[in-house]
Order: C-alpha cells, then sequence, then structure tokens
C-alpha cells in the first residue's frame, strides 16, 4: 500500500484509528471472548527425538527402582507393598519395578470430565481439549489501589468472582489468594463455601489433610447436587498433589492422592523439580526426576482405585544462579514443558502446565514471562493450565492487573487455537480478481459477509491511535487492567446455587466450625 | 519442597534472593548473551496440511496467470515480457503461468551468506540459521525521559549504537528511526555513512529509487573493502522489498529488486497484506494474495540474474475491526507467520517474518503482543527476523525502552534454541542417586561442574525477592529498560573502519551532496 517500507500503515488509515469507540465502557462481560471450552487442532511442537524421550522414560524408572522413593504414609506404603512395590531398610522408602509401574498407569484414563452443577460449566479434561483454571494458593495479594497486602477473605471472595466472570476461566484453581484472615481449622470450610456459592465453575480441593479432603468433597456433593453415594460417580473436583522433591511423598499428598482416587476424583501430581536445588541442574535429569516422581504418584492413584482420573503435572523449572530462588517463565521453563508434554502422550495421560513468571510486578517482564511458560505450553499440547490467570512475583502474590493481562492472552490463544478452512470461500479466489491490482476489499460482499467476526478483539490491548490515545490519559495496559478489574467486579452476577442446597452447606459448615474444623499440619 | 501446593518457593530460598547484586551495576556489554548466529534444532511448528499448503499455492498461481499483476516500470516490465510473461490490455499489468513461475523460483538459491568487513559479523541467511534486525522505518522515536519526538539524526545514531553493542542483533535492519532533520535528497547519503561508521554489522539498503540504491551500494563496498568490480562476487547488503498490496509491484521497488539482483545482492519480498483491507477479509486469502505477490516478485528477482539471493518474506495481518486500521502482534498475525513458514519451506527458500506490536507504549501489551509475533516466528522456522528490536506502535515508533526488552525477550530465544543433549551427564542419574529422598543438589559436583553456565542469565528481568526489588525503588521492566539503553549507550565503543575507507566515503558523500543528491519521489 506504500513503497516506502516502513512496514507502517498510511496515515490515512490511522486518522480512522480516532473513530474508535472508547471500548472499555461497553460491559466486560459483553467484551470478552464466549464461553466454551477450547480444543488444540495442532500436532504438538515437540524439541526431542522419541529415542530421547524412551532415554528419560527409562533413567526415571532405574530411579524408581533401585533409589525407590519415600512414601511417608504407614497406610499408603502398605498399599503400594501389597501391589507389589519392594520395601527398603529405612521403613520410609519403597521399589517399583518397570513392570509395576507400567502395568499400574496403564490403568489410567487417557481423558475424563469433570461435572458441575451447571451443566454448561462441565469441562473435559484430555483428548485434545484445553482447561485453565486460576492462580492458587499466593499468601498476598496486590492492585494498583492498594498496593501489596496479605490476601483477605474480602480479596479471596474477589477473585473467585473474577473467575467466574471470565469466560477464558474453565475452573477454579484453588484459593486464588490465602484468605489469612480466616483461621486455619475453618479456612477450607468457609473458603469452599464462598467458592461454590460465588462461582459454578470446577472447584479444586486441597489435600492438606484427610479431614480438609473430606470437608471439601461434602460441600461440592452437596453444591453439586450429588447424593452421599453418588460422589464416586463421576469426577465434581479436582486436586492439585505436588510432590516432596526429591523423591517424597508425603503424608498428606499421598494420602489426598489415596482418597481423590478411591472417590474417583481427579489428581494433577505434579513434582516442583527445581533443576540446581531439588532436581539435577541439567533440565533432562530434573525431568528425569519429575517423571519418576509423577509417575509414582500416578501409580499409586491406580493402585487406589484402577482408572482413577489422574493427570501428568509437569513444573520443571531453574533456579537463579545469584541466589538459588527458582526462576519462572524462563527458557528452561519453556523447553522443560514442550519435554513433559512429550512425555504426557507418552503415557496417553492429561498433560498439566502452567503460566507463570517472576516478576514483582504486573508490568511488561510479567508479560513476556508468562507468554514463554504459555506459548510452549499450547504448542506443547497442554490440556490443564493450571495457575492461569493471576500469579504474580513467583507465586507469591496474586494480581488484580495480572488476572486481566492473563486473560487477555488466554483469549489470544484462544483465538489462536481455532482453526483456518481452506477451501474456496477462505481462499477468495473470486474476491482477488474482482478488486484486482490497486484496488481494496472494504466493500466486497466477500468481507461483508465475514467481517464482524473475522478477527479477534481485544479486552485490553488498546489499538487507538497515538493521538487517540494519548488524548484518553495515555494509560498503560496495566493501568488499564487495573480498570477492567474494578469494572467486572461491578458486573460480577452470583450464579445460581439450589437454596436447599446453600442451606445444607451452611449448615454443614456451622457444624464442622462447632467441632473445631480440621487440625492444622 | 512444600506440602503446600501453591507452587511458590519455600521463604528460605526466597531470602537468598536478597544476596542477589545489583545486576545493572554490570557493565551490559559484559551481562549480555555472547554474539553469535544462532541456528534452530528444532522442527518448525506447522498449523496446515501440506495438501492445504498446495491449496495455496495453486490459488497464488491462479491469481498470476488470470488476474495477473502490475508492474509499474517499462523496463522491468519487458524484461517479464521478455522472458515469457504475457502483457495485458491495459498495458501495466503481466500475466505469468504457473510453469514461467515455478522454473523462475527454482533458481533461487535456498541460503546464503552476508559478507561483513569485520569478519565475525558475517552471517548465514537461511539452511537453519537465524538473522535478527533493527526496527526500521518509524517516523518517530520515544523513551522515558524526552517522551515521542520526530525521527533526529542524533536518536538516528544512538540507535545505530544499540544496534551495534547488543550481540543479539545481527544485521541493522535499515533506518531505526528517519533521521527527519535531515534533507531527503542527501539522507540516504549522510544515513549510510553513518550507519557503516557506528557499526560494523550487515548494513540494509533502501530501494526508494535507483540512484539513492546505487549510492547506497557504493558506500557500503567502500566501507566492506571492495574494489568497484568486487560487489557482484557476494552479498555485503540486503535490501527490503515491499510490493503494493493487492498486486501492484510499483516502480520503485521493482527496480530495486532487479538491480539488486543484478549486483548479486539480498532483496527480502515483503508483501504487506492487510487481510480486511488490501488483502481478502479471510486469513487464507490473504495469505493466497502474498503468495502471488512474494512469488512474482521472486520470480522478478530471478528474471535478473538466475540465482540471485532472494527471501521470501510474510507481513500478513488484519485490520482492527472498529477502525480499519492495522493490528500488529495478534493471534491472526501468528497462525499467519507459521502457515507463511510452511510456504517458505515450500520453495525452498529462507523465510522472513517479524516482532511487531500494535501498543503505544513500551508496556505489558508491547511484551505479549511482541511474543505472539515472535514466537510464531521462531517456532515457525523463520530464518530473518526483521523490526526485531524496538518496534512500538505498529510501527510508527522506535522505543529505546522496547529496543532493550526486544533484547532481552530474542536473549529467551537464544537459549530456548539451545538444545538439550540427553546423554548420561544431562539424565544425572548418579546425581539423583547421591542425592537420594529429601536431600538438595546444591553441592553435588554433578551441580557444581555445571552451574555456572546451565542457565540463562537476564538483562532485564529483576529475580530479586519483592523486599530487595522494591527496596531498590520498585522499579518496573519500562523503567529498567530505560535505564539499560542509557547505560549501553554510555558503554558504545565505535567499530574499526579503515581510515582511507572513511575518507573515500567522506569524500563521496560531500560530492553527491554537492550533486544534489538524489531525486525525491
Amino acid at each position: 500500500m506504500t513503497t516506502n517500507d516502513t512496514d507502517a500503515p498510511s496515515r490515512r488509515q490511522r486518522r480512522e484509528g480516532h473513530r474508535a469507540p472508547r471500548a472499555r465502557q461497553a460491559p466486560v462481560a459483553a467484551r470478552q471472548s464466549p464461553w466454551g471450552q477450547l480444543r488444540n487442532p495442532y500436532r504438538p511442537f515437540e524439541i526431542l527425538s522419541a529415542d530421547a524421550i524412551e532415554a528419560i522414560h527409562a533413567a526415571s524408572l532405574h530411579v524408581l527402582e533401585t533409589t525407590g522413593i519415600s512414601v511417608q504414609s504407614d497406610s499408603v506404603r502398605a498399599l503400594c507393598v501389597e501391589k507389589g512395590a519392594e520395601p527398603m531398610a529405612d521403613g520410609v522408602r519403597v521399589r517399583f519395578d518397570r513392570a509395576l509401574v507400567e502395568t499400574a498407569i496403564a490403568t489410567a484414563p487417557s481423558s475424563f470430565t469433570i461435572a458441575t452443577r451447571n451443566p454448561a460449566r462441565t469441562v473435559r479434561v484430555g483428548d485434545g481439549h484445553l482447561v485453565f483454571s486460576t492462580v492458587s494458593g499466593p499468601p498476598n495479594c496486590s492492585d494498583l489501589a492498594g498496593g501489596r497486602r496479605p490476601g483477605s477473605m474480602k480479596d479471596y471472595e474477589d477473585f473467585l468472582r473474577l473467575g467466574q466472570l471470565f469466560n477464558v476461566v474453565h475452573v477454579i484453581g484453588g484459593y486464588p489468594v490465602e484468605p489469612l484472615d480466616v483461621p486455619v481449622p475453618v479456612r477450607h470450610l468457609v473458603g469452599l463455601q464462598s467458592m461454590v456459592t460465588l462461582t459454578d465453575k470446577a472447584p479444586r480441593i486441597y489435600c492438606h489433610n484427610l479431614q480438609r479432603t473430606r470437608d471439601a468433597l461434602e460441600i461440592i456433593r452437596i453444591a453439586a447436587g450429588r447424593k452421599p453415594g453418588e460422589i464416586e460417580r463421576e469426577p465434581i473436583s479436582f486436586a492439585i498433589i505436588n510432590t516432596n522433591s526429591p523423591l517424597q511423598l508425603d503424608k498428606a499428598m499421598v494420602e489426598g492422592i489415596v482418597e481423590m482416587a478411591r472417590m474417583n476424583q481427579p489428581t494433577v501430581i505434579t513434582p516442583f523439580t527445581l533443576a540446581g536445588a531439588m532436581a539435577p541442574v541439567t533440565l533432562i535429569g530434573a525431568l528425569a526426576q519429575q517423571n519418576a516422581e509423577a509417575l509414582a504418584g500416578i501409580a499409586i492413584s491406580q493402585f487406589a482405585r484402577p482408572g482413577a482420573p489422574v493427570v501428568y503435572g509437569a513444573f520443571t523449572t531453574n533456579v537463579n544462579m545469584k541466589s538459588g530462588a527458582p526462576a519462572f517463565g524462563t527458557p528452561e521453563y519453556a523447553k522443560a514443558a514442550l519435554v513433559s508434554g512429550q512425555l504426557a502422550r507418552r503415557y496417553g495421560l492429561p498433560f498439566r502446565s502452567s503460566n507463570i513468571n517472576t516478576s514483582n510486578a504486573p508490568d511488561a517482564q510479567a508479560a513476556y514471562e508468562s507468554m514463554m511458560a504459555t506459548w510452549s505450553a499450547i504448542t506443547g499440547g497442554v490440556n490443564f493450565l493450571h495457575q492461569a490467570t493471576g500469579w504474580l512475583e513467583g507465586g507469591l502474590t496474586a494480581s488484580f492487573e495480572k488476572f486481566v493481562m492473563d486473560v487477555e492472552m488466554l483469549q489470544l490463544f484462544a483465538s489462536f487455537l481455532r482453526p483456518e478452512p481452506v477451501d474456496a470461500g477462505s481462499l477468495a479466489l473470486d474476491a482477488i480478481a474482482e478488486v484486482g491490482p490497486g484496488g481494496h476489499f472494504f466493500a466486497t460482499s466477500h468481507t461483508l459477509e465475514r467481517y464482524e467476526t473475522a478477527f479477534y478483539a481485544p479486552l485490553l490491548s488498546d489499538w487507538r491511535n497515538f493521538d487517540a490515545w494519548a488524548a484518553d490519559g495515555a494509560r498503560d495496559a496495566t493501568q488499564r487492567a487495573a480498570a477492567i478489574a474494578q469494572q467486572a467486579l461491578s458486573e460480577y452476577e452470583q450464579p445460581q446455587l439450589d437454596e436447599a442446597a446453600a442451606e445444607e452447606i451452611a449448615a454443614f459448615v456451622a457444624r464442622r466450625t462447632q467441632e473445631g474444623g480440621a487440625p492444622v499440619n
């Protein structure tokens, strides 16, 4: 369109930018991408050969049959031995021979469904589907207005409202921020009550001890409208299980695997294998250890209930060489995620990865580190993207602005995952012939028929020209994200929850609170 | 390492973050990634089937043999007809039948080398190699201190200094910002003199008219230490050629293709096919038109000199549906880049893509839009990444902060492209056995032997913990980038240029200036 090869638009076109309405004035709920589960139509990007994947597989089995793994629960260790694992001299470790592991993991399903009280919120995990979950676990939260602060019930509930409102969030990943103003013994009761009241998306269970797990399951069962005996019928929740690297499955986590499996509820087995600290400094060694720990947890889930739904979780990253502290969203993390996807597919299991970064502020660093993590997850065939919205500061802070930035980035990927059909209509030969050299396509019927839904329309990105943007306050993406988060909270609508169920939950929470809640670990 | 599944590091580890030195105090030149050309070890990510690529190929050949393309130079049109193209009734268009196109493009090399006076700066284009070039063409530039302003010779030269200092920049993409304070007739003379004096990296030539192209080649020839007859021996420069979409090759650009080809200098043939404006609203249709325009330009380069070095350039993106203005770094752009890589490989040609965004500020939007563009380019097998450092505001502004952000993002990719060997050393089975359950790897010989070079060390990203970062001013990535740009300029060292060559260039520029420079288009 111009002989000046700046790759830049003409002045005429830029002026038209002025005509852009102030998009953020429309309701956030109306401007966002529609609800719907995503499917990945592309063949995964793979960086290792099949032989290299087999070498990692073989190395991890070698670890499990020689060094073994520490199973820090008498009951679960007994279960392992009953199924054929070999107890070791220290009384805590067990060895799994490779046949035992391969037989056990073979019974795990390649995909499963998590049902919800609102059937529209049901999600499929695996089989080419994608699930995005909210941030979970930070002790702090932050926004531009209030700064960084310890998590409270108010902030906890506001993040749940954002998780409910934004369509690109498919499930609630846990406590988006820890409500530190609620005593620990009853936090899971109050927290789950809020979660199932303020959202109708699949909830996550914490397995810090058996009592909390059972309390949480009971609240979720009532909210889901299931009778006491019905929980085992299908998944209505999920848990994230971290191993205690290197090579330890501690009591709470491993008993959580067994309890969830027995209830036919999914676990996402996720070693946090930090290369250079709790795992070898070589990425491939860290991945071999990750694989050993993940396979052990997955095998135990199948010992407890063959066919129990389980996800291959990956969280291998590297330390900051200057401090020994973890770094997130690094090139090493991206490579580890891609290899992890290859390993998960090697076992025919759903693959979990994460959207993470190391930045202390919701800024450009947070964005490009998140994109390093998320691009590798998406092109690597991720099925369950955890920590997908709001994670900041290496997971120590949940950020309202980052939550909105992540919604935008995930919406970009939702659009990226829309396949491009190649047919007579899309090839547009008639339109090209009709317009001819030097014309334009604005007014062709081919354009007019498709224009309104042709392209992604952003929520956070500001595409107006510089003058229009400057005249409107020259707000950067972080400032605009803060405004969108506030607007979204003002638009939030609480989902339907059966009144009897709500009362039953309230009564249960009251009773369990009177009983003192659950023990503190 | 913790039973609390926040995926977050322990407090102990975070505290160690305090020990991180204030990285920016070390010289930028010492902290950046080392100089060296990158190779891509991975199989490209592909989103279309081979059949779909053939359908786009066939559609583009159909366009060239029916609608034809407007060749707005009498001499080049005559060349096309001489080689077998069919002149059309309007006296400007020519038709290429598919055999003519396929025969012509078959003589283009799959890779080539651009030589430089400093042999260390020689770059290979194609054959799995990657080249990153600076931003080029914006009329404005900006930094936090001075704001947005029209380009000047001072800013022009400062951007050249950054392009010279940063190792991840392999070639100079053109004028990083237009020096608008230099009269147009002599701008190319003064501009090229600065470019070859302040940098020793391969320079880009603008083909706005034949005289400018020849003046530029002469300055580059002298700087490269070549005798007048020697230019044709090997590439020592490159040009970016934009078609004037739809289906027009204007006089300046098409005569530039021929002139560069005759001198055995590479051209990057890059249609700016804007879906919904100068190209069909369907991405696939825009790509069919891009392919037709690119193949026509490539064929003409081979008409002029069979075997002339040429790159398949792609710049298909979509309009902002609200304004009709272009949007950059969109999901549609990412898909188009991936398909363009497939098309370039279909023809055995080097593939050019770009690092672009629509943001008005060097903020999170600029970062995630750039990452959409760059991830698709890298995983799509890009060989020449143009506009790789500094592009902002849809190409209307060159940003000093964005330049540094892009350096960091490109360094992340340089590390991402380092393959992970899978062998006994990397699998680390001995170290895993040595440490055992519950230990750590900090002190193992396996770690100590590899620790210092194991992981990417960032230039811009701040990985210190929150308290250390806050105590140091809580500067976001944009503020840190501004400081790094200033520090880099203070460290810049001018490269060697033979004194006689410098004098000869000065004399040439003085003579051509006296003659009035080159005509204005």
